[in-house]
């Protein structure tokens, strides 16, 4: 295990390095950040991972949880076509907690940071009276005018995902249910544990001016979907034969007695990117994907007008649409319509 | 009590208004925000409230808690000498957490921003399988150049505190200990509860030129003093006499057999500003105080060279210097060093 020390100094060597957009980091009452050049958008975002509900440190190593808190704010900055530039981490810690949890939990985090260039600029370290609770905020930044939107979806433009869906759901059912499959599917388990965000990929989709609207998969195809056709006032069709399920996910949906096209459907925390583009901009896609990122793009529907997310195969329609995945244990079933309002791109379980 | 649809209009009122720095605010992955003139420096900085640590929904109406969530983080920006501009909330909510506390908690921190003028452009929110969690990061900006840090005091400089001290503290104590005293000592009750921010005194410090060092005071005087001694590489030399402890206090901590002394010195949350300016600034700074804020200011030491920071009176100098305010029930004591090398300024209870 990586000793305190280590980390201290590490910490230390990263917020000492030089950054000529970073006035003042760590050790003051804020960050304090120059001016970016005119030609620059900020973006901000953030989002919370709670003990018990987004993760269960029965089976998700620390180091990975570390990895994750950033991971998933990255997520959101490459679904925007930006680059994330700076973090601030609020840490509440159960006063259970030892050198054990917390040494590999920040060796984690400052593995990501360096893997993503990302900053850390700021932080708060509590106690918690109950479970572990991580808050990362991570401001990115884009050249004017390439940020890409939810709200660009226009009828007839095309539906991309940008790697297998379920595998994430199915990996957390596997830990939750089944340890001793957890081996065998190790992948669909590191889907869960360790997400990898399209950070090279977003930042690709939006320079290259082709993307109408995209978004980052934390809840599932059909939910994320309807995110986009909500925003851009369209709806959707999707092909059920063209959803990209991996032959590890139909095994372990068969094994765990699940339906694979659930698990595409409506499983959440994938962090693949799902974007819009009209059909005349197909091959240039697949281009990207191809040469550039070596990853796999799917198109998997299209855009229509009205208002409905629609499931097709050879005989049926159905409606899907918001599915609410429930990250762990079911969905926040309280008054949650302002809290919807506030902030509907991260509430899980929407109604 | 306010009802759940006027939350929400005044949610999307506040979300539709104009604002050209803003680009999108809540609804997409990230808020987007224009590139700030290039004479600006951004602020950021994020605070977490935690249940059973920070506060107690026993006699913490939530409506001032929604408040102080935002207040605590508009204190950091005052205390850098900026102004809040933008805010991102985090929310996890215990699952048996009805409208009677979200609907109020909601109207709070809203009537928080309009109060400061602060634009909310994100937020997430979560279940929580135990304790209520609030987490904020607040982005604000100062011209630059005038943004003031922990780092500037100097030998010579006088030190100023913008208020009384240990009143949260006494505050805190009674809300634990004497629910039939609360009523007598509301002033104290409410600057635990309910802390106002200096964001005008803040800003007009800041701009004014004069001050060489700030903070604003979360673990109390003596922590916070020690945290500009320690950044700013001096010592310093407090008057025991001249600490402000207001009437109400005496009284208090007389009926709570509290050493009021001790309460002025490492009684935490009073959010004043504590600041250092050279002593030919000082009727200039009288001046601030009196005519522009209607506060008062108190001069209470010297900065001196060296490292210790002491407390003097008459017959007596005794070192005092990082005292851990434990907020709540006592410092955070767990292998905590990469902790507070990541967060010094914010880590409760710094050895």
């Amino acid at each position: 295990m990586i000793s305190e020390l280590t980390l201290i100094r590490r910490i230390r060597e990263l917020a000492g390095a030089v950054d000529e957009s970073l006035i003042r980091g760590i050790g003051d009452d804020c960050a304090v950040l120059a001016a970016a050049g005119l030609q620059t958008e900020t973006l901000v975002t953030t989002d919370t991972l709670v003990e018990g509900v987004h993760f269960d440190l029965a089976w998700h190593p620390p180091e990975l949880l570390g990895q994750k808190a950033l991971s998933v704010n990255v997520s959101d900055i490459a679904a925007m076509g930006g680059v994330p530039r700076f973090a601030l981490l609020s840490l509440a810690v159960p006063a259970t907690a030892g050198q054990e949890l917390i040494n590999p939990l920040m060796a984690g985090f400052i593995a990501a940071l360096e893997r993503y260039g990302v900053r850390l600029i700021g932080g708060d370290t509590v106690k918690s009276d109950q479970g572990l609770v991580l808050s990362v905020t991570v401001l990115g930044e884009a050249r004017a005018g390439t940020v890409v939107y939810r709200s660009g979806a226009r009828p007839g433009d095309q539906i991309w995902v940008s790697g297998y869906l379920g595998q994430a759901a199915a990996g957390l059912e596997l830990c939750r249910r089944s340890h001793e499959l957890m081996a065998t599917y190790s992948d669909l388990v590191a889907a869960h544990v360790n997400p990898q965000p399209e950070m090279t990929l977003g930042r690709m989709l939006g320079a290259s001016g082709l993307v109408t609207a995209m978004i980052d998969m934390s809840d599932g195809l059909a939910s994320d979907l309807a995110h986009i056709c909500e925003e851009s006032g369209v709806g959707a069709e999707v092909r059920a034969q063209d959803l990209p399920v991996s032959e590890s996910t139909r095994q372990a949906a068969q094994a765990l007695a699940l339906d694979p096209m659930r698990l595409a459907l409506s499983g959440g925390e994938d962090y693949r990117l799902l974007f819009t583009a009209p059909a005349s901009a197909a091959s240039q896609i697949d281009g990207l994907a191809g040469h550039a990122i070596g990853g796999q793009l799917f198109s998997v529907g299209e855009i229509v007008s009205g208002a409905e997310v629609v499931l097709i195969n050879e005989t049926q329609r159905r409606a899907i649409g918001f599915q609410g995945y429930d990250h762990f244990r079911g969905n926040l079933d309280l008054p949650q319509h302002c809290l919807q309002t506030l902030g509907t791109a991260k509430t899980s379980g929407s109604a």
